[in-house]
């Protein structure tokens, strides 16, 4: 085969006629590229591109295995997380790396000024089927949620802001960007720093105030973002 | 400076200050790297996340240069491309590469058993303050849309559909994803193959018929999608 595309392509096609399913092992990348009659170099450039298209994804030391389908966000629904994995067949997890106060200058310049004098700030890994998708820091306006760092901060915080404090979200501020891990959420994901991810911010109001300002960092073939709209 | 995340710090801060200004170019990498103390490898790791961040943007053999602010694509007010980019104070144009009739097996597996028997494509790139930022590809309902090869098509598909042919988009159904540039349209952008982009895929409808399949993928750090949902 000539280039890198055609090398992607075939794998690809191997994928997509499910002779490799969701979650298999590839052979190493030495019998691959006899196989595929490419140089290891553009084998590599084939399985990255084919990472970044989300079809497969690589181990450090193990190797790379076959994708399951892409998270598929619904920004309109905006359901709980687990609710929205399982439904689409996926196990979901989330983990609490770590919780406390933080002082306001570590506080996102977008919401530094707008969530009081208290700042809370929860560090958390969300997994699908085992694998680490997603690193999200989560600020909240501590004043309004007393006693919050001693709740269950490892599931959903919509649950907790109306079962535990009986406050509604109504409005939801989302911006979408392309942009690269920083060191600490790629050690959390266990991938490269500077790896490129899909970045997520929500600024979640109950009429004016607002009460939770998150960002979420996915690994780029780890999501796709859904929205329909009419006029 | 230790790493590439301090140097990387230092040089948004004068951007940041206004020291240095949109359009502005970067003093040599030989230079930069002096100024901020860093090994050459170290302040290109440094300019790479401040790429991907979308606060400068490199033009091969010229060098850096601090970027204009992302352009914001509201996913709400689906207004015409040159009026958000007018309101946001940039100079949008859309230049078209080419445009034909396709095989039904050129157009994308989500499109293709819905576009019908007859399909126009039209391969785009649009351009913000001179700068290419985003290339699409543009597959048309040709059947609904008798001589559409002969029209304008390098502004508003929108407007051209609505002016030309009476037909209203009433419904979009949009997928936002992190995935690489394939040649052609890195070849495009003027970027090199399989660089990152941020790509939104448009169904777009009037009633039940599909009319418009459209692909953009644009350089990651030159655009921010927002939407403000309420419960």
């Amino acid at each position: 085969m000539s280039g890198y595309q055609e090398a992607a392509d075939y794998i690809a096609a191997q994928i997509g006629d499910g002779q490799l399913k969701p979650g298999e092992q590839l052979i190493s990348e030495r019998q691959l590229s006899e196989t595929v009659k490419v140089s290891r170099q553009t084998l590599r450039a084939a399985l990255l591109k084919l990472e970044a298209d989300g079809l497969i994804y690589g181990v450090s030391r193990r190797g790379w295995f076959v994708s399951p389908p892409r998270f598929v966000y619904d920004l309109e629904r905006r359901a709980n997380y687990k609710a929205m994995a399982e439904a689409q067949g996926r196990r979901p997890e989330i983990r609490l790396l770590e919780s406390g106060r933080v002082r306001l200058r570590e506080v996102p310049t977008a919401a530094r000024d707008r969530l009081g004098s208290s700042v809370c700030r929860l560090r958390r890994v969300r997994f699908l089927d085992g694998r680490a998708v997603m690193s999200e820091t989560i600020y909240l306006a501590a004043e309004v949620l007393p006693g919050v760092l001693g709740r269950n901060l490892a599931d959903s915080v919509t649950a907790l802001l109306k079962d535990g404090y009986g406050i509604d979200i109504d409005r939801e501020e989302t911006q979408v960007r392309s942009t690269l891990l920083d060191a600490t959420q790629a050690a959390a994901l266990g991938v490269a720093p500077a790896t490129h991810c899909l970045s997520i911010e929500r600024a979640r109001y109950s009429g004016e105030a607002l009460i939770e300002f998150d960002v979420e960092c996915w690994l780029p073939g780890a999501i796709e973002i859904r929205l329909t709209s009419t006029a």
